[in-house]
């Protein structure tokens, strides 16, 4: 807990204790019939009091964060949410039935800078990286999930309004409940805040029947109607179908693309020549069918994921590239930082990896990778951190894993997950499929390796365990190291040793002619293993959603009468890059408003025609509040505008011109700041007269 | 039938008879004791006759196309998917675990040729035509696919084999069957044929009882089996759900994705500034459980469909761009050519809309675009035709559809569907859920319309009808105009008229005072209408299927001593589109290699660099096999060769240009002819020594 929040809590209940011992002693002094005056002061004393208990309040509310600034944070998403709504960047799915919750559509600027958003990442992961992009169904069979883990562990905790059914997700309830109390409850003392605050660190890890009897002890009951609740218990959150007709077949909705490269790897590994390391990236849907989905397009039920399955030698976790990230320099929030009560801070990422945060060169290189690519979309870097996972958050395989989160007005919310998963998954399928999912090295030049070899004599032990005998010889090839060494031991010592076969439930007697064990040198030509993992898996949703948040801000009209709201996208997502107004409703004006808008369909730049006599000001307006950077003005049949959306600033340039000037800044090639530097500044003549 | 057809047919089974007859002369030639002579001629003559009937059946063979030509389309298609499999341009799904009929991954060259697919159609429909594109959830509710037809009607009709319990279509098998017959079984009568090919025509209208039917009069059993089967029933093709954990919410996965776009276009012709024209699009993933799919990529249970909605005034289906397509030329195959046997042919798209052939100027828009984005991606335009449906195909409400057909190994493949919907989608989902899906036409002026007003006059209604009152003043209110008329001229001439209210079930006397009918000159200021729908749909699978094929080719290596495969993809399609060689494993070629493929990287082409030591002429193979445009071999520090696939001509350009050269063409800003004709060629030289 935060040091000033304890000392706030404590003083406030002390300042309560003296509250209620001072109006004890009024009381007292009324009943004892004392003098007004005496009265008059006490009463004043513990009015000084009351107040002061108030200001503390006020403290601690401040302190606590559930006050203004929550309001503040939540005003303000409401002002983005209506306009992007308004401006069908997205809207609830199937909203003429009524929509169903955690289903959104996005519409087409949203449609539009959500396709951006997925050309970039194709550009600077795959392409840059040379990746082996696939593209697998979201029908997937039950055994793949089985192997996966999904069937049996994909599930959240769900408690049932015990009168209506209605479900709720356990956990969100107990959440709700700290959070409400902490924030509200100026009250509570020190100790039952830390208790609160304890449950919502190990929220994740509470285990079905300590979340039921959290439940239980607070007296948490259904948030609609009160009611009393069911025992928590798991939903499997994948949606189930059944593929083909007869109904024999289960098989769900993926809840990642990540399996179906999985599944793919020996066909992968083949096609990159057999070579390590190699990644293969995937584009596609994945569902979850959350039990209550709340927060908007944070938690839905269907969203896109871009992944990486960056396969990689165990004993070699570094990265060709690494030196290009070297230097970079943001947020991160390592184990320790985050259990010591410290916040996030800028270390250089090669730092990072060198002193061990970071487990390896890997794993860094595309936490750099992740860094540059939300930035480059027009993700706040101050709002950007890299959290590490603690202890009991990672999966027990992992090596390490590292999320980056976005703060939006929602909080810190995780965005990419980059995890090092070790050899798991492939394993994993191995065993299910029967089918070695391996990479192999082959050495340069054959290596000597000393090998245990376990030789039973079958004719003996045929002799002694008759029928038993081929249990007995099996577990005799399967003993490790360590039991083979210490049986040769006996075997030599005693001449013979007590064996216990699993199989058969009982313990043999091995002697020395049943079995020979010895050290043998060996060449050895290659080495067969399981490539480890680094995942980095991108929600596209939920960075398109900060990146709204991050990209929106309002300024006051040219009147001053009104805020308008503008998207201060980069060229790179917005959904349109340029919009073409003739100034006024005259038809040469529109002719060359044409000609123009043919050059830009040409060369391939998304843009809008608009005729309309509404003033240049409103039209302005209308497409900063979409985001489009630039906007080319028809005022002449010779000469146009360009405006830059932030800045405003205008720059004349020939009616030739004016589409591959829009090009080059859009594709990046130029800044607007040489573009400024080069043609002729517009001043707000008639052009900006109404904006 | 084919004339020469059914004059083979019947020439045969003339000639068997003549056979027939022959035999028995002969027979009877022997029984009588003749003489040997005269015996050697008659079997001589018969000998003479089996050699005609041989040769006829080899005719017949022919003409039916079920001999060697079907047997050479198998073996092209085995060798295309042989290639594709093994290069990973498309595997089965989950392969290690044995796969699931009907799902397939693309490897990464498939995966790269379908996202260039869909960026080229993204930019040739919804850039070229300022299209609004949208993104809906593939999970649907039970609603929605009520309001469109899918639930009571999206369904196969499906036989199971009586002992093992396998499913299949019926109407393939009874398809099966037929040309089963008629491609293997010579001896069938003229009349026989005639009969499986009017089966085979009218497949799709058979109704359940009239496919049972056929099914048992062939006497067809389970093909796996030969067990009986059960009567033909209906199996819906949508993979079900449940939405959300109370399993009460029934959900299935999207069978297109049109719906998300009609629930939406209330939002949309708002978005679009309350105007007609405008067109929707959508990219996405739709699912169909199919009974027993096959025919690989053709018929699958998860496919991406690309779909444009374009809502249009239904008096108004001009279209402002239809001249820009008016004068192309391809082949079309209109309902009456197909009814009256004849092939398709070449008609000039004005004509055909002109003619009426095509319904309105809009449809023939689309099916131009169509056109040059098919040809445009390397369909051949000789195996690529526009097929009207018959009048039983189209839905009851559809004003007009025509299917762009491929032909590929398969047969003709149905790859786009464009069809004229009228306004069937918008009236199913604005009486579903009650909010009007409309359009208005403000008028420039008011216009004077003669309308009927109906006035019941409710106190004399209620005094005659007491508690029914209601009910029939909504009866008479609900009168179309011919009704209203005629009880208009009975009350006028008789005073009173009969009344059927059938709410109440019965006939009610209407008089004179209890209602006013007269005709009203009214003004409106606008009309009010749902607009009609062309949606052109296209398959993308299907269509890249079909550009596998008509790109393969295979040609001999220059030893001469191998056929090597060649998929002959445009730049635009192409995976990769550059290949960089360094001619030998030297380092300052290494090094060269590495510069030209970091300023590819930097202009955004895909490429890839191979520095194994593999001789070029084997480098060069395997790219070919990629469909790998360009190839760039390092064989000096100063200047490169550029490489054609198909040509296999090469240029020599400098280390600074060779990137931008293989931009240039790749984007297609420049052709290959130019760049033959700017720079020195270079002769097969070392490089192509092993080629």
């Amino acid at each position: 807990m935060d040091a000033s929040e304890e000392i706030l809590r404590k003083t406030l209940a002390e300042k309560q204790s003296a509250i209620e011992a001072h109006g004890n002693a009024v009381r007292a002094l009324k009943a004892a019939g004392a003098a007004k005056p005496e009265i008059d002061a006490a009463i004043e004393s513990l009015n000084g009091l009351k107040l002061e208990k108030t200001s503390i309040e006020r403290q601690l509310q401040a302190a606590i964060g559930g006050g203004d600034s929550s309001l503040n944070r939540e005003a303000f998403r409401q002002a983005v949410v209506n306009t992007l709504e308004r401006r069908l960047f997205y809207i609830p799915s199937f909203k003429i039935y009524r929509g169903v919750a955690g289903l959104y559509d996005y519409g087409p600027p949203g449609c539009a800078v959500k396709s951006n958003v997925l050309a970039f990442w194709r550009q600077h992961f795959v392409l840059e990286e040379n990746m082996l992009e696939v593209d697998c169904p979201c029908v997937t069979p039950e055994v793949v999930l089985k192997a996966s883990g999904h069937v049996d562990k994909f599930t959240d905790l769900m408690v049932k309004d015990e009168k209506t059914g209605t479900c709720y997700r356990a956990d969100h309830l107990l959440k709700d409940f700290c959070n409400e109390k902490l924030q509200k409850d100026l009250s509570i003392s020190t100790e039952k805040a830390a208790e609160l605050k304890h449950i919502l660190a190990v929220l994740d890890d509470l285990s079905v029947e300590e979340l039921g009897a959290k439940l239980k002890e607070y007296g948490i009951t259904a948030p609609d109607t009160k009611n009393p609740l069911s025992d928590p218990y798991p939903f499997n959150l994948m949606f189930q179908t059944s593929i083909g007709p007869s109904g024999l077949s289960p098989g769900y909705m993926r809840p990642e693309t990540a399996q179906g490269i999985f599944v793919n790897f020996k066909d992968l590994y083949y096609y990159n020549g057999n070579k390590l390391p190699f990644a293969a990236a995937q584009i596609g849907q994945a569902f979850r069918n959350e039990i209550s989905p709340r927060q908007g397009l944070l938690r839905v039920r269907e969203f896109t994921l871009a992944e990486i399955e960056h396969f990689v030698d165990p004993e070699n976790k570094f990265h060709p590239k690494f030196s290009e990230v070297v230097n970079l320099e943001f947020l991160m929030f390592p184990r320790e930082e985050q259990m010591s009560g410290h916040s996030a801070k800028k270390i250089p990422l090669g730092e990072a990896v060198s002193r061990g945060i970071v487990n390896n060169e890997t794993l860094g290189y595309f936490i750099g990778r992740v860094y540059l690519f939300l930035t480059c979309l027009g993700i706040d870097k101050d709002r950007l951190r890299f959290r590490q996972h603690l202890a009991n958050e990672m999966a027990h395989y992992a090596a390490d894993c590292w999320d980056a989160e976005i703060e939006c007005s929602y909080g810190w919310i995780e965005c990419v997950g980059i995890a090092d998963r070790s050899a798991y998954d492939l394993r994993a399928h191995s065993e299910k499929s029967g089918v070695p999912l391996v990479a192999q090295e082959k050495f340069p030049e054959p290596r000597e390796v000393e090998k245990l070899v376990i030789n039973p004599v079958k004719k003996e032990l045929g002799l002694a365990f008759k029928g038993n005998q081929k249990m007995v010889v099996e577990a005799l090839e399967a003993m490790n190291e360590k039991e083979a060494l210490e049986m040769k031991a006996a075997l030599e010592s005693k001449g013979e040793s007590e064996f216990n076969v699993c199989t058969l439930g009982k313990n043999v007697t091995i002697k020395k002619n049943m079995v020979a064990i010895s050290k043998e040198i060996k060449k050895e030509h290659q080495r067969v293993f399981t490539p480890s993992v680094i995942e980095p898996s991108f929600g596209i949703g939920r960075i398109i959603f900060c990146l709204f948040e991050h990209s929106f801000y309002t300024r006051l009209s040219k009147a001053g009468d009104e805020q308008l709201n503008v998207f201060r996208f980069p060229p790179l997502v917005a959904p349109i890059k340029c919009t073409v107004f003739p100034l006024v409703q005259q038809q040469h004006y529109e002719e060359v408003a044409k000609v123009i808008s043919q050059s830009l369909t040409t060369a391939g730049i998304s843009h809008k025609i608009d005729i309309t006599g509404t003033s240049i000001g409103k039209r302005y307006a209308r497409t900063d509040e979409l985001g489009v950077p630039f906007a080319i003005t028809v005022d002449s049949t010779s000469s146009v505008t360009i405006r830059e959306r932030d800045s405003k600033d205008q720059v004349r340039v020939s009616v030739e011109e004016a589409a591959s000037v829009v090009k080059e800044v859009t594709d990046g090639w130029r800044t607007w700041t040489d573009v400024w530097s080069t043609f002729p500044h517009h001043s707000s003549g008639s052009v900006e007269a109404d904006e």
